[in-house]
């Protein structure tokens, strides 16, 4: 079965015999249980879990959701899900889920192993996964909105490896054509920013990962890291993160529709510096929201 | 040369011939620059960077550590330094820092090529650093604190990849064998817990990686589990973390002095649950930061 989310009578579908045993199972990173909490109660109707590295980000996130919505009243802050965690933050606003994963695949996998579940538990349905994330940019004006329509990992495959039992298993890095061209499709012509469908490119690392000669250690020359930029932009990449990969990855293992929305802060063909002026930034920050607000709400106008 | 930190005289040298041009070189994930803040004035005198995990637990280590050295007054919490970034904390109580890394490699390595850089900037001398984790054992009860005295990485190999210019390159992990033993010393007889050296099993992944069948997805059986986690057993493994491989090879390559201190929350050869008494995982978190914390004290007696 492709998608083993795709029975809505059911409730989303895991591919782990073992769930359905573990009645007890402890949500550890999220601070919560199935014995602790009314899953199916607190988390029954979600449609859509938006996931990003900061916890500042996606609190703020799931207000401006709540307000778009209009479940939330004006000023109404959501009250954290997972305040007995000190990894994670969960809010809800009506059917969205805000969580943010921190920095990296690792970070990432955790919590959205421990979400899946939790929906499981819940019997939720027909749930999609985005990631809202900030990136660099490949020959794109800063500030751009750049849609996933493909990624690849640090060696430029098409494929993220996990590694089980201490062997390396590779897994496809699917994306959902149509569900990227959805979210593409809400950017407006007044829009003062573009919004791209590209490739994506994830790391494991910041600074040599990403042909940066600025880390603590470095290995590489100037020219280097502007002939593997380069390389990268005739291949199409158009953005560069360190979550995309093991996102789509685990999505598609899971039977789970996801896609990856990131605005770029830097055109890494320019320069490796990010900018300093945390109002632009911010301003930047909202824009992904925005697209995927706009989505989302489109989404539950059509019945979703 | 081996280690490039051994020169007190000139400060924390780092192999990037770069840095010497980045004037205005922005922290971002640490929310300070060259520019914006005095790193001289502020870090120059520190000696000790520990690191862990939790924004939480690093806070509380701060104060502890504080408390300790008799460098802060009794319930004088220190202020978060990073107050700027949305990533990371970063705590000082006189020489030592004290910040968190999240979960995961790539988290970490972000943080610790800006604090690295931080320290060169300040002109920082003979630095240590520690990481202090949470983890998982291997036929150890559950509370014990592990030294670890080598790392392999989740395909069981003593090499941390690195990915750069889109190929992979395999850096050794080093752990520096004196260390270990200096902070392995430093327990006590009247400790109601073990400190033990051992190897530790870096993964990049909580679920599959760790052989545990109930992830969101798993493709093997209890049996495929109980195998694996008996050769690790079998190959001198003390327990399962996500950092240490990358956080040795990192600083081996930067010429800084490092170890990595955790106490085990469960016993792998019996369960993959993490227990659900905060008051018991509460006190075993405190355990490796009073190990390190005596470590620091012996060392600042010794004139380090």
């Amino acid at each position: 079965m492709e998608n083993a989310n795709r029975d809505s009578q059911i409730g989303m579908q895991l591919p782990n015999p073992h769930l359905a045993n573990m009645t007890k199972d402890n949500l550890y990173h999220l601070g919560m249980s199935r014995t602790s909490h009314d899953l199916p109660a607190l988390f029954g109707d979600v449609k859509f879990v938006c996931l990003g590295g900061s916890a500042r980000r996606m609190e703020n996130f799931a207000y401006f959701i709540g307000q778009e919505l209009g479940v939330l009243s004006t000023n109404e802050r959501p009250p954290n899900l997972a305040s007995n965690s000190e990894r994670f933050v969960l809010y809800k606003a009506g059917p969205v889920l805000s969580a943010n994963h921190g920095i990296g695949v690792p970070s990432m996998l955790v919590v959205l192993h421990e979400i899946l579940k939790m929906l499981h538990y819940a019997g939720s349905s027909e749930v999609t996964f985005i990631r809202i994330g900030t990136c660099g940019g490949i020959g794109v004006p800063p500030g751009s909105v750049i849609v996933s329509n493909a990624a690849v990992n640090g060696k430029l495959e098409h494929t993220y490896e996990t590694v089980v039992l201490g062997k390396g298993i590779q897994r496809p890095i699917n994306v959902d054509q149509e569900l990227a061209s959805e979210i593409h499709s809400c950017s407006r012509t007044e829009d003062p920013f573009s919004v791209i469908l590209g490739k994506t490119y994830c790391t494991d690392d910041f600074f040599e990962g990403q042909a940066r000669t600025g880390g603590a250690v470095c290995d590489i020359n100037d020219g280097d890291e502007h002939r593997f930029l380069k390389q990268l932009d005739s291949e199409g990449v158009k953005n560069i993160e360190m979550e995309s990969a093991g996102f789509f990855a685990l999505c598609h293992k899971a039977g789970v529709k996801c896609g990856v929305v990131c605005v770029t802060f830097i055109d890494r063909l320019s320069t490796e510096d990010v900018p300093t002026d945390t109002d632009i930034l911010s301003e930047w920050t909202q824009r992904p929201q925005i697209l995927v607000a706009r989505f989302i709400k489109k989404q539950l106008t059509n019945g979703v």
